[in-house]
């Protein structure tokens, strides 16, 4: 409840939304109990039947290191969310607070799942078809839980990646392709290279070869797996973009369009270019690879965003996600030992 | 002539805006002669006084391995323009063609700059500062030449990135930052932290500390220094968020603006967005480092954008920016050294 930008003033609207789309879900909420009361009292959730108020006396800040965080801070809503799911009390975490805390944590209290070496940071980023005009996604891992990845990490990535498309977008058999550069011929890429080789041997991934930055967006695979390093610089300058493109749209309506009656016809377009984007559709990155579901909301998510992540761990436990990616990768790995 | 996507489809329509937008400008066509005569004639440039036309036999493919052209096209288009500039004939290379081999070949034949060890891809992206709503741009290197830079490498990169943007944007002290992600602390980051130390300890260059991925778009730096892998990654990520965009846009707009002339209203502002991204104003990386001017065009590009190429080495070469970039790398790393 205390993570993120905003901390209670987002997240507890965001509790409200969550209980009315979810009739059937119940909410523990972790936090400094005093400061959590007013809030609960101002959104009238106060004795709510389906919510459970789990004191904890400390936060863990947005710059502290994961290491110290998880050295010092044991009382840690973040902590003491996760610990919920260790002992059952929880089937889900949801938290928008620091990213690489929250890992570190998860990783420690949860464990890994048998054959995983690395968890992994997951989102779906949007894809169009130039040729359909169909949308769709693409899962791509890792976002930033590792930057020092070997060919066995990479190539787990790529088995997870194929395992959580399958599970939860029902496909079949879901394209696997790895992020690389133009340059057929590189010293120093022999991780890459390595990945390649693994991935192309093992017949139980749909290896499809080396995609570019500018194939994430054209459904070109379902998985794309990177390094946690290359990930994040290329979901963030994503975000970036975005934001570019926008404020520059507004800025050029102010300038061309001083009727605002016509600048209104610009609208619906704009939203949904938007829409394709939004963080209210898609906020919510898993980290995978843990014994346990853990979801990352974006830190500066607003309360509806917030709403969405709670919700995609609610789908995530409801189709029984944890489940199949352990069943799959436990018989993947064990095959690929074999 | 003979590089790119289209060869001289486009290089020879390419030369002809050149030739009219540059009049004191002589340019030496270098390529295929029994190939380029037929185009020149449909252009009307046989016999212009400002061209030369230098045969070669050979072609560097697209997908040909930089070792493998330096080794077997020593009579390339690529390697004889190359060669027109370490003779002195030319002041200047333009090419469209294969990255790596276009430079392989330049870094053979035209060597390093003093105390430079490596050369680096630099392109400028558009900036847009929130606050002031004022567009700018900021140098992104390397962009792909290198892919494992060492400390040393990252802190070259940014003071030949510094210079650069002194020389050619005049900005006295060009804020200089590297690309990290957000986690502060993390293992196996070694490089990028000595090269922030390196950076962060010399006095010639105003390093101002890490920025993400997001922010490449925000104005919070004039230089912004990578690994090539990296940047290569980022830059492919921009071009391909720009055309999903553009896509979702066309489509938005034929499913709600029936009426032609109300969808016409909003094409100012669809071209305001896309000119800050387009080629026709931004086209042509700088290969930094080299002991010459060799300029890349992007691969897809049309005749106005590989015009504009031509007219950024027509720029460089004006401006005397490898005189200035020798003179204050020399001095700057011999200082340095000192």
């Amino acid at each position: 409840m205390m993570g993120g930008d905003h901390g209670l003033k987002v997240t507890v609207p965001a509790v409200k939304i969550a209980l009315s789309r979810h009739s059937d879900v119940k909410l523990i909420l972790v936090g400094d109990e005093a400061q959590m009361r007013p809030w609960l009292k101002k959104n009238r959730l106060l004795e709510h039947p389906r919510l459970e108020i789990q004191h904890a006396s400390e936060i863990v800040e947005m710059g502290e290191s994961p290491s110290g965080a998880l050295r010092n801070k044991k009382d840690s809503s973040m902590r003491v969310a996760i610990n919920t799911v260790k002992e059952g009390r929880s089937q889900a975490c949801v938290s928008a607070g620091n990213t690489g805390a929250l890992m570190a944590t998860a990783r420690f209290v949860l464990k890994m799942l048998p054959g995983v070496d690395r968890p992994a940071i997951v989102y779906a980023i949007p894809t169009l078809d130039h040729e359909t005009k169909k949308y769709s996604s693409v899962y791509m891992l890792d976002l930033g839980a590792n930057i020092d990845c070997t060919e066995q990490h990479l190539f787990q990535f790529g088995v997870m990646g194929s395992v959580l498309s399958r599970a939860v977008n029902g496909i079949e058999n879901p394209r696997v392709a790895l992020l690389n550069i133009g340059v057929e011929e590189i010293k120093g890429h022999q991780v890459i290279q390595n990945a390649a080789k693994l991935l192309s041997e093992s017949k139980l991934v749909n290896y499809t070869g080396f995609v570019e930055g500018n194939d994430i967006f054209r459904n070109r695979a379902d998985v794309i797996v990177c390094d946690g390093f290359i990930g994040n610089v290329a979901l963030k300058t994503i975000e970036g973009v975005v934001k570019f493109v926008a404020q520059t749209f507004k800025i050029s309506i102010h300038k061309h369009i001083f009727n605002k009656i016509l600048g209104l016809l610009c609208l619906p377009v704009l939203s949904d270019v938007r829409k394709v984007f939004d963080m209210r559709q898609y906020n919510g990155a898993t980290f995978i690879g843990l014994n346990g579901v853990v979801i990352k909301s974006h830190g500066s998510a607003l309360s509806v965003p917030f709403a969405t992540a709670i919700s995609q761990a609610v789908r995530e436990v409801k189709e029984g996600v944890l489940d199949q990616v352990r069943d799959s990768i436990g018989s993947v790995l064990v095959q690929h030992e074999g």
